[in-house]
């Protein structure tokens, strides 16, 4: 296996190999997270800036942990304190950041294409942690990583994302991911919020929350935010919940041994109730547990490792 | 001497010998504070977390410093830039924060009980850093470190904390720590504030500020805590310190060796005259300074640590 | 070389054996910073604390790399979540630090003089991260290197600092160093803003911008500081740019080689045209890079190294 990328910028244009090497360098990762010290020296005398435009709590310490954990030198770069307040561009901060030596660059934006645009002008790597409703890649690896370390495979499998797709920069990198896995992929949620233009991307498109579960094999339900959605259009929350939130009389018409996944933080009583959240098919805090793994494995693979085979 | 908690929740649970054994593991820690290298592996790989919820400066740089000195990495949660905002449970934050292999969670919040609500279903181990009004274990240690170094002993000592001890988790957990060592404590502080109540727990109480420090080998000054006091109890702030504030006419009736102690941050000329907080008798910053190694020797010692004998 | 100071508060009391010793010592650490691994181990058990009570990113986040780099452990304490909010006197606040065991504090704050007040009281070192309209002196340490760096030499240059000089730290510490040095300095800008009374301390002074540009060899553009003028006094923005802002029209009547400086956060179309600060005679990221090293230099030698030969 070979890494040759500088950034991680998308899923869109990454191979199955590629992805393939990020999940096994996590499985690496996580075996080494299981020790008594957890610390590799991988990155040691290496700078990574966390650069987050917008705010984010879980995906920055993520990002923070994984950082300590290869020894690296972390530093947060908020827009709360920021110089961008002072009417900085956003280029000339990255170039900023860059010529303080910094070696990976993290960004979180509310702005499609953030990091595509820092990666044409930095010489230091970028990584994605989030642009608008474009992608958000480690997020779908960690997903992907879940599924397989669950299933065993994602070839074959039914995933079925339920929420406001349109909006979700999960709901996309997940679905590039699973496509280019080999899995069939089900899109659910209000017509508004799920337009049948997804079908173009191979996805199955449907209005109707039973039918979108009753065979899925895996069940990504996506956070409610309400911070990107025009108002006029939606359902209201309990409209929401009503008519596509996962309540037990649902959850009785999956399959057995499906999964209920969610990237966090949950709304408990909107799109999943409590005690589903909660239940032995849930792997929410897997994935948080995973999404340190890849991190992990990011930071590694963009700092120039190859593979799993390098894992110490 | 052996440590066998996995929490540090708060003072009224421990035994004397637990108590003591903090204290003497902090002194062996406060011998390593002196060296030019005040760092030690002890917990070189364990990630520490401060949950902060209600703002702090003091106790959460301290825990820092300290989780520092012990190699541990640290990432610091506040609820400012957090996930509690977008709705999220304090349930829920603190077990994605475990998920993210968090050993050690250090909480801060303005309700009662939080860190034993966390310890009940946690597999981290948790530190109460404050919880509103109940308790504050680890300034009651530093705060008897610091009688204990001072004065040789705790037992038979005459201590008095003077202030709002209704609405302060640092008087009741002083208390329960001085009781403990077999000290005798009075309380003293407007009527409201000091109700007689606390006789029950074994203190003396009076309302007459001169009879409370002239026999006393330690004056403990609380800090007004203007946010939890309900504005119509309560003397203004001018009153209370014509009341109540240590100034030099009260401090001439008192022992000429008596300590002046106080959690800080001071208010100078309400509770203290500014003079008598940097005289020669005041301790204030020698308990800032304890602090630092009560808190290494509790984040040693919840980490597995046993006592001060294992302490290189 | 040899350094004998435990702080750094301003440039006006150095020898000019002192600035170049700061400058010989950051080119070595800038040699370490170009090696795989940059960190050295000279500041391994040492507390820096920033203490930033005036916002900064660049400045702070300089310095937190600068420490990282040098092994040292890193505190921030900023203004908004702290107990100055709850009262504590900034003499307080830094004692309490002190008491932390911070061997080095470096101090950012809106009043002038706040480094050296620090100073009179602490054990800890003092590094003056800009107090008020006073001094800015790791500013003028890295535009000092930057220079020496490009054009061999100091001595006998013309320097030309243009923009608001009268509410300037950045110019203010720039005109000690470039004078003890042996550089020609003008100063121009708006009469307001840039007093005849500067030609006291040895400076050119004109209102010309053509005529303080011609012959420069160095032209250093100050960053427009809106927050520290009265606006009845000053040109509008739009007239500062007719009148003073380096355009095309105007960088043709320059030197060929004369370099263009700027201390940062550029404001695009206002002091300087969009064009020109990313031109190749633009030295503006190359002292941001320079500002790591120099900060690198300065803790080294606060905290006891003596001078470039010591550096590893």
């Amino acid at each position: 296996m070979s890494w040759n990328r500088k950034h991680l910028l998308d899923i869109e244009s990454l191979s199955p190999e590629e992805i393939n090497t990020v999940l096994d360098t996590a499985r690496a990762f996580k075996a080494v997270g299981e020790r008594a010290i957890k610390k590799v020296p991988a990155l040691r005398g290496k700078t990574v800036i966390n650069l987050f435009i917008e705010p984010s709590t879980r995906t920055r310490i993520s990002f923070e942990l994984a950082a300590q954990r290869l020894t690296a030198d972390i530093i947060n770069f908020t827009a709360e304190a920021s110089s961008l307040k002072k009417g900085e561009t956003l280029k000339d901060t990255a170039r900023n950041l860059e010529a303080l030596n910094a070696d990976i660059i993290i960004i979180r934006h509310s702005a499609t294409g953030a990091a595509h645009f820092l990666s044409r002008f930095l010489n230091a790597s970028v990584i994605n942690a989030g642009d608008g409703a474009h992608e958000h890649p480690t997020q779908a690896l960690l997903d992907t990583y879940t599924i397989r370390e669950r299933k065993g495979k994602i070839a074959g499998l039914k995933v079925t994302i339920l929420g406001d797709i349109l909006y979700s920069r999960v709901a996309r990198s997940n679905i590039w991911a699973l496509l280019k896995l080999g899995a069939h992929v089900t899109l659910c949620g209000p017509s508004t919020l799920v337009p049948k233009v997804f079908e173009k991307m191979g996805c199955r498109v449907t209005h109707n929350v039973e039918e979108a579960i009753a065979d899925a094999d895996i069940i990504n339900l996506l956070r409610i935010q309400h911070e990107r959605q025009r108002k006029s259009m939606f359902p209201s929350l309990g409209e929401y919940t009503s008519l596509f939130g996962l309540n037990k009389k649902r959850l009785a018409i999956t399959k057995p041994d499906a999964l209920i996944m969610h990237p966090g933080p949950i709304n408990r009583g909107v799109e999943i109730d409590s005690e589903i959240a909660d239940c032995g098919r849930s792997v929410i805090l897997e994935q948080v547990t995973n999404g340190l793994a890849v991190r992990m494995a990011v930071l590694f693979l963009i700092n120039g490792g190859k593979g799993p085979q390098e894992v110490g």
